[in-house]
């Protein structure tokens, strides 16, 4: 007998949104969450602010988990994971563990939106010292200090006079497999180096990078006012080396415009770490039979004209955990995906 | 008295995407398109092959139009216009302009969906000379040379041995207003870099560039194939004016990696311009009092958690009517807008 409800798998930006728009068209969701909060990576990982518009992040998730706890057609489940499905299109039953006990879920279609991981500079390559000195931290990082307001060196509380960005660590990266563009990097650097210069009048900023891709209004909205309005400094290289020396770092690279070697002291260094598949999506994936594609990303399949199918019929995925995506991309797909489970699950009831 | 059909105005990928995706939830949609036949700029643009998948972009367009007109939920209207609009959400009253009558549509949600127009690179600035010189096409021009399938020069009808693109054309440019990023150019012309290649093979592909901006996937899937496996050749450069010399274009500018000015003689040149906003668009915001950016496309309210919504509640706009966007970001949009659009004639009637 074919089932009406969605599971959700994901409570992150676009399991929230795929849930709210599911239960305001009238259909039961079943939201699984493994941590213990609603609000997916933003929170976890404590973002300050989001990418372009600078909204709290804390609060913006806030908004989206109250949207899907006040409505009575989305059942949550936290510290829950999915460990087996069995069933097909119309009729998955899906069991979750869920605090020690295992549950079994009936639902009709599944939405995937289980996102991604940050990747790990120290883990995949040492050039950067991300192990080995306090002043070397990631953007991720960057987002715990800014959220507390006090942007300062690790090494010594006091405040860092030169900070450096370096762009691409761990995407387009072919010696590590990362082939991608991660695609967001670039705008959280400068979003990013617009609050240190806000927080820090009397901090230089600079941005090493390869290319910067300030894609269609962030182009305008960030890095425009990044150079223009605070002044920073953005510089086309490859940063190859950082080794500390005395109480300074050094970045060591290339600059490509000027097309001579760089060393150039600094306070911190901050990677701009890329984005890997969660182990939640590979996980997910392979329960489910997805398809994954060679960076074990979820591959959708109909190209461009479709964002959100996957090769087993009935079980979308959205957001992040198909690969690098911004905020407004895990928006609007959520609701690509929400649109066309409904649409499964409404088939079926009907040649059921 | 709440309507619980739904508008679509505009029949390109993202009205076609949202029109199936309501009339498979059971909502009846209006669909209304300008033209007289479905499919949106690339079909009335003639592309050859979308970015990046390479679909064929006839066939695709054909299995979108397919989709809504054998759909009974969907009542297609062509060579129609939006005329005027009265009401409120749950009770719209919009006129239409159909084949010279005028007709009253009652609706309880709108969708715009009016996209984009390419930018003109000859009204704007005269420096390329792309009214001078008949060797002097845009990516527009060159999908439907590559659509024909013959590769050749409009001056002489022979086979190009040496071709440039030059990207941001009408982009990134301040002096004209258009400060955005149109996001897909360096996708486009690299496809067509390939495509060129591959018809034909003696034929040296230029590109110049200022960022490439192949974010997330098309890194992997167009901009590494094109440079390694395709030899098309990327230039970090500026080119500020095109001259005729004798049979052959002369291209001027500066080679920022190189820091040296440059002439370079071409056979043909490709302009990779850029989005601007549609009449279209412009006319229908102002019918239904849609706020515009400062750009004439529309502006969404609510950052980047809502890519959809506008100032007038129960009107949603998707796609490249609200600024740059790819056929991903048209596809996902129109999912979204699908999906509020529902919620919103279900929410009116409810409480009517």
């Amino acid at each position: 007998m074919a089932n009406e409800n969605i599971l959700v798998i994901g409570g992150g930006p676009t399991g929230l949104e795929a849930s709210k728009g599911i239960a305001e068209l009238g259909y039961k969701v079943i939201l699984v969450e493994k941590r213990d909060k609603l609000g997916g990576t933003p929170i976890s990982a404590g973002y300050a602010a989001l990418t372009p518009d600078m909204q709290n992040a804390g609060d913006a998730m806030a908004e989206m988990a109250a949207a899907v706890e006040n409505n009575s057609n989305v059942e949550i489940m936290l510290n829950s994971e999915v460990i087996n499905s069995e069933g097909e299109s119309g009729n998955f039953k899906v069991k979750v563990k869920s605090d020690g006990s295992e549950k079994e879920i009936a639902a009709g279609a599944v939405i995937v939106a289980t996102g991604f991981t940050h990747f790990d500079p120290g883990m995949e390559t040492q050039k950067y010292g991300y192990y080995e000195h306090d002043d070397v931290i990631t953007i991720v990082d960057a987002e715990k200090l800014l959220k507390a307001g006090t942007f300062i060196r690790p090494s010594n509380g006091e405040k860092p006079k030169r900070v450096a960005f370096i762009q691409c660590v761990g995407s387009r990266d072919r010696q590590i497999g990362n082939e991608y563009c991660s695609k967001v990097c670039c705008g959280i650097t400068s979003k990013q180096a617009i609050e240190v210069r806000e927080l820090l009048p009397g901090c230089k900023v600079y941005i090493f990078y390869i290319d910067m891709r300030m894609y269609g209004y962030w182009e305008n909205e960030i890095y425009w006012p990044a150079q223009e309005k605070h002044k920073v400094n953005y510089i086309k290289g490859m940063a190859t080396e950082i080794i500390k020396k005395g109480d300074s770092l050094i970045v060591k690279g290339e600059d490509t415009t000027m097309r001579r070697p760089m060393e150039i002291p600094m306070d911190m260094v901050i990677l701009a770490v890329g984005m890997e598949p969660s182990e939640g999506t590979k996980q997910v994936a392979d329960i489910f039979g997805i398809t994954k594609n060679k960076f074990g990303f979820i591959e959708t399949t109909g190209g461009a004209l479709n964002t959100v199918s996957t090769n087993v019929e009935g079980v979308f995925a959205a957001g992040a955990c198909n690969g690098p995506a911004d905020l407004e991309d895990c928006i609007s797909a959520a609701g690509s995906a929400a649109m066309k489970s409904i649409a499964t699950v409404r088939r079926v009831a009907v040649t059921a």
